[in-house]
C-alpha cells in the first residue's frame, strides 16, 4: 500500500510514527511544509522537516516534540554573547549540525528535496521525505503590534509572539510561483490513500496545498483522502490552531476544519469523540466521517488512530 | 608608545599577552596572518585571529593554546554522523558561533577587518586587531603524498598530516593580489616600534610580510624592528618551523632565521641564552643581538621577553 500524508511538524510526525506502526509494511511518502522554513545566523532551518526527520529516527526531544534529544545550547549561549540573536528561537548544539549541512549543500547547489534525502541518509525515517517545494515559500503573518499592522515570519508569529496577538492574515509568500518538489505530484498520482494527519490545516497542511499543482493532484488522485481533526472539543490539541484559524475565518471545531478542507479535496474525517455530535453536520458536507479517540497519548494510541484512518479509507474506497 | 606586532597563532598570542603586561600603556596594534584561514563546513575559520582574541580576551584553552576554554564538541561529532568532514580540524561548540558571526558578516557584505573588529567588541583584546588583508590569501604547501606531487592546504598539512611529510615549498596563494587591510599600513607609518614575536616566520609572520607593501612599510617606517627568535636551540619551541623552514632553504636556527628576515628588515634579534654563541654571527649580519630567556613558561617570563624586545629596541634607536 501506498501512503501519501501532508506532514506539519509536531502532530504530523507524531502521527507518522503510529501509522508505521499501524503499516509496517506502506510505501509512505511525506510532504513536508516548508513554509515555516527560517534563516537564522545565515543558516537555512526547516522546523517541519526535521521534526519529522528527528521524530521517525529516534533524535527528537520527545518532551518539547522539536528538537533533539540530550540537546545543549553552548553555541546559541555564545551568539547571544555576541549580541547575535534571534535569542527566541531555540536552536540546540546538536540541531545546529543539521543546518550546517543543509545551508552548506544548498550553497553547493544541492536542491532542498536532495538536501532532505542526503540528511535522511543519516536518520533513516522509513518514510520518503520530501518537502513540498525545492522553491522558496515563506509563511507571514499580518499582525497589529504596537499600533501598526506589520507581517511578521510565522516562526515570529509563533515562537516569538505565541500568537497572543490576532493573525489578521496568514500568507504563504512565494507559495504561487512554487513548485512541487520532485516526486510529489508523482507520489500523489501512485498513492493508494492520502492522509492529512491531525496537523494545523492553514499553516501546514494549508501551506502544503497553495503549491499550484498539490490541491489539484490530490483531488484528481482518485483515491480516498482521509484526515483527522488536529481540533478536540473545540481547541487544538497542541499548538494554537486557533489562532490561524480565526484569521481565515474559520471557527475552531472539528467540523468547520472540515468544511475548511472541503468535500471537494477530503472524502473522509476523524473527529475526536468528544467530538461526535458533529459527526451529522460533517457528513452533510459531503464528508464521511467517524468519531474515535485523537488523542496521540502513546505510541499505541496514535497507531490506534492511524489504523482508524486507514480503516475509513477502505470505507470510503468501498462506498 | 605605538607598537605594531605582526603576529601568527599561539606563539604570537602568548608573546601579546606579556607585551601588554610589560607595556601596560602602550597602543598596541596587531597584524594578524590570515594565510591559514580555511573555510570549513561552509564557514569562514580564521585560526589566527581567533587564537590572538581569545588569548587576550580571556577565552582561550590554555592548555592546548588554541580553541575555547571550557569547550564541547557535540556539534562536530554530529557533522560525523551526517558523513561531513573534515574530522580532522577540531571546531568546538563555543567556537562554531564565532566562525557563525564571522560568516554571516562576510555574507552581508563586511569586510574581515569590520568583521574581526565586530568580534573583538565582545572579546576586548586590549590591542587593536587587524587582519594583514581583507582579500583571500590561502597558504599552500607543496608535498609529495603517496607518491604524488600535490599542493595541500596549510591546515591539512599542519593538522591533519602533522608535518609528517617534507614540505617542498610554501606558495601564500593570492597574497600578490592582496591589499593590506585597511590601517595596516598607517599603524605601521605610526608606530615607535615593529615586533616580530616568535612566531613562525615561513607561515606566520612571512605570510603577512608576503602581502605587496607590508614589508616596504616596515623597513620604511625608520623605527626599531625587534624579533624573538622562535628557534631554540636548533629546534622550534612549539610547533613544526623546522619542516617549512626546510621548504625555503633555511636551517632551524636562531641564527638562520635572523638572516632570512635580514637586515633590511630587522635591526634586532633576540636568541634563548642556549644560542648565545650565535650572537656574533648575527650582529654580523647588521642585526644588533641579545641572548635572553625566550621560554614562555609562564606571564611573568613572557612579560619579561617583551621587556627585553622593548630594551633591544630602545638600544638600536640610541645607537
Amino acid at each position: 500500500m501506498r501512503i501519501v500524508v501532508l506532514a506539519g511538524g509536531i502532530g504530523g510526525a507524531r502521527f507518522l510514527r503510529g501509522l508505521k506502526q499501524a503499516a509496517p509494511d506502506a510505501d509512505i511518502t511525506v510532504v513536508g511544509n516548508t513554509g515555516d522554513d527560517i534563516h537564522l545566523f545565515g543558516l537555512k532551518v526547516c522546523p517541519d522537516l526535521d521534526t519529522v526527520m528527528y521524530t521517525l529516527g529516534g533524535g527528537i526531544d520527545e518532551e518539547q516534540g522539536w528538537g533533539r534529544a540530550d540537546e545543549t545550547f553552548r553555541l546559541k549561549e555564545e551568539l547571544a554573547a555576541y549580541g547575535v540573536g534571534p535569542e527566541w528561537f531555540g536552536l540546540g548544539d546538536r540541531d545546529f549540525a543539521t543546518h550546517i549541512v543543509r545551508t552548506q549543500m544548498i550553497g553547493a547547489g544541492y536542491p532542498l528535496s536532495a538536501v532532505t534525502e542526503a540528511l535522511c541518509d543519516r536518520w533513516k525515517p522509513g518514510v520518503r521525505l520530501l518537502p513540498m517545494t525545492d522553491d522558496r515559500v515563506e509563511t507571514h503573518v499580518a499582525v497589529e503590534l504596537e499600533g501598526e499592522r506589520k507581517a511578521v515570519h510565522f516562526q515570529e508569529y509563533w515562537v516569538r509572539l505565541r500568537a497572543s496577538v490576532p493573525a489578521d492574515a496568514v500568507v504563504p509568500v512565494g507559495a504561487e510561483q512554487a513548485k512541487p518538489a520532485p516526486g510529489v505530484l508523482e507520489a500523489i498520482a501512485e498513492a493508494d490513500v492520502i492522509l492529512f494527519p491531525p496537523s494545523n490545516p492553514v499553516v501546514s497542511v494549508g501551506t502544503i496545498l497553495a503549491v499550484p499543482g498539490i490541491r489539484e493532484a490530490i483531488a484528481d488522485a482518485g483515491v480516498p483522502v482521509v484526515g483527522l481533526s488536529p481540533i478536540v472539543g473545540d481547541a487544538p490539541v497542541r499548538g494554537m490552531a486557533d489562532k490561524v484559524l480565526a484569521a481565515v475565518g474559520v471557527e475552531s471545531t472539528a467540523a468547520a476544519v472540515a468544511e475548511y478542507y472541503g468535500s471537494g479535496l477530503l472524502d473522509g474525517w476523524l473527529v475526536d469523540t468528544v467530538d461526535a455530535a458533529s459527526v451529522p453536520r460533517i457528513e452533510a458536507a459531503g464528508i464521511v466521517c467517524r468519531a474515535v479517540p485523537l488523542m496521540m497519548t502513546d505510541a499505541e494510541a496514535t497507531a490506534r488512530m492511524a489504523r482508524e484512518a486507514l480503516a475509513l479509507a477502505g470505507e470510503v474506497q468501498a462506498a
